[in-house]
Order: structure tokens, then sequence, then C-alpha cells
């Protein structure tokens, strides 16, 4: 069993992103894939995709590359995808419902089994196949159903209180939408994605870029 | 004028969530703020946030710390904000209809004028407030309605199609939340959230420190 404390969350990431290529290649018939095949999909070097792989224990060889079967093997085990997840989602907005229908269809395991929001009209309903729970309820909610992960898709106002309300009934790990940091002391694993931040990092280096042609012309 | 060729993607992402925390603060009435007030809600260090608005010309005082206002001003300007971003969407799904209905509270002059789908059912029609195109017509759209920026969010197998069309088409900015890198030569800046990809880390980080604790006890 490799030693998994020492792995990085951006070597996850390209694990996660080899075993949804490695799957394609399947797909399509492909029986052996080469460290540089997976490279150029994945956008990095074929000499750290052999590194990520050897963390596995997975290695090709210079003739034939990796075994597509063995290698999405390793990852279904390395995830663990035969495993139930059990998922809580704070904020039924626009957001939280989209991700609703997102992850049924491409992750199967993961199952959001409750949902909370602080819209009085929303409770007790049952919104896109999960049923919406008041917030006062949240710990009782997550202990009966045995939840160990936390989706929040609430305004950025709101966010570090429902993150204090999961960590508080057990969560580890949160998937966070809202568009701000969050301050948690406990060893819960987060990992944030604010969409406004990127739209304006996109918007920034577009105009940066035109600048750049108006004052080159 | 600053030298804005030199500033990370980071650092630009940093200064997206100051212009967030200032008006947070206008809006509760506080007129100066510490960077060490800054660094604690943007769960960084002092020093990050002096060097960070050292690029825009700001700097504080020891005794009051910057004026909110004065922040806020430097901030709008650097990210443009009273321009209008014109925006193409590609993929009319669940997520697609979320980032219609998201952006618009949110960032009221980023204007998504287009969007674009394979789903015949789906051209023509005004969905969510915005014209959904057929994806062969993506480029006479895009050069009429002068878009600048696209978002992909496409199945996987469709991103790196759509983003050699709206490269081709003059888009110079693209977000992208297809879980899959793009591929593209040109001088295009891109953005990606691969939310697949963040839950896959979360499961990882949740299961290992289970693990951990089953392996202790």
């Amino acid at each position: 069993m490799p030693d998994h404390n020492s792995i990085s969350s951006k070597a996850v990431g390209r694990l996660s992103l080899y075993r949804r290529l490695a799957n394609e290649f399947r797909n399509t018939g492909v029986e052996h894939v080469y460290s540089h095949t997976l490279a150029a999909e994945g956008v990095t070097t074929p000499a750290q995709v052999r590194r990520d792989l050897m963390l596995l224990g997975c290695s090709g060889t210079p003739a034939k590359g990796y075994s597509v079967d063995e290698l999405i093997e390793s990852l279904n085990t390395f995830f663990g995808v035969d495993e139930v997840q059990r998922i809580a989602l704070a904020g039924v907005g626009n957001l939280g419902r989209a991700l609703l229908a997102y992850f049924p269809a491409r992750r199967p395991n993961a199952k959001i089994l409750a949902s909370f929001d602080c819209d009085p009209t929303k409770r007790g309903r049952v919104i896109m196949g999960c049923r919406c729970y008041d917030i006062e309820h949240i710990s009782n909610v997550i202990d009966e159903m045995d939840i160990s992960m936390g989706i929040i898709a609430v305004p950025a106002e709101a966010a570090n209180e429902i993150a204090d309300h999961f960590v508080a009934a057990g969560i580890r790990g949160i998937l966070n939408f809202a568009p701000v940091p969050l301050k948690i002391n406990d060893r819960v694993h987060v990992e944030s994605m604010d969409i406004t931040m990127m739209l304006d990092k996109v918007v920034y280096f577009v105009r940066e870029e035109s600048h750049e042609q108006d004052s080159s012309s």
C-alpha cells in the first residue's frame, strides 16, 4: 500500500483526470496507453504522469505503455469508486439545483442525501430528488444519515456559518462554491471554487491583452 | 500606470477577493481597513495583501490602514467594472442554465449575449433571458455581437471542439467548466473549473482521513 499521506491535492487532481482519460480509452477499444499520450491529453509531462502513477504502484513498459484495464483498476481502488459517498448540500438556489442534476450522471456513487436552505418555502420539499431541510436541523440530519461530506452553494455572507455547522456535525470534507475563503480550524479538507473570481480573472486578462494590442498598434 | 503584465493569475484572484471584501466593509459603514484585517478575511498574510495592493499603487498608513473608498476605486479601475463584458455560453444544460441565472446578480456588467447548444429543440429559443443558437453559427454570432469571452459548459468530449470554434471566432478568454484540459495554442486566457475533479479530491482526502483514524485506533 503506497503512503498516500504524501500525495498532494494537485496530484490527486491529475489522478482523477487520468482515470477519466483511461475510461475514455477503454470505451474506444484502446488496450494500452503510453505516458506521453496521457501527458498530451492531460496537458502535463510524461515524466509527471509516470511519477503520479508510480504512487499507485502502476508501471508501464517502454514497448506497450500501461495496460488500460490495470490503470483503471488501480485508479478505481485509489478513489474508492465502489464506495458510496454520503453528501449534504447547503443552498438550493440555481447553483445548488445544477449540482443536484450534475453529479448523479457523472459520479453515481456520490449521493446528495439531504439539502438545506433558509427559504421556508423550500423546507420539506423534495427538490431535484433530494429533500430540503431547515438549517436548524443540520446537525441531526447529518448525524442520522451518516453524512461525511458537504457542498456549500449559499451566498458569501452565509458560507462560514454553514461551514461551522458542517464541521460541528462531523463533516470531514467540504466542496465550497461560495465566493469566500472558509475559515475552518478543524481537520476538514476544503476545496473551493469561486466562480465569480474565475470570471474576474478571465475579464482581467482579456482586457490586458486588448490594451497591449492597442498600445503596440 | 502599474505594469500589469507581471501580475500572476493568483494575484488577480486575490485582488478580486479584496474588492469583494472592501465592498462588504463599505456596506457596513467601515471607512478604513488594515492589511491584517483583509489578510484574515482572505486567508493570506498582511505582507501579501500589502504587496498585492502596491501593484495598484494603493498604500495604507500604519495608523488607519487603507481608505475603503480609495481601495474600491482602484480595484474597480483595475477590473474595468464600468465596462460591459460581452460573453458567449456553450452548453445550455443544467450547469449552463445555472450560470445564466448566476452572473446577472453578481456581475451585472458580465453580459451573456448568446448561447449555443447542439440540441435542436433548444435552438432559436430564449432560455433564461438568452437566445440559443446552432453551433454552426458560432463564428457569425460572435463576430456580429462583438463577443470577446466564452464560457464552456458542455460535456468533456465536446469541449475542445467548442474551444477551437471560440478561438477561431476571435474569443480571447475562456472560462471552462468541462472536465478536460483545453488544448489551445493561441494567445487565449483560459481558467478551468473541473467540478467532478474537485469532488474526487474531497472524497479522496475524506477517505484517507478515516483510514488513518481506523489504523490509529
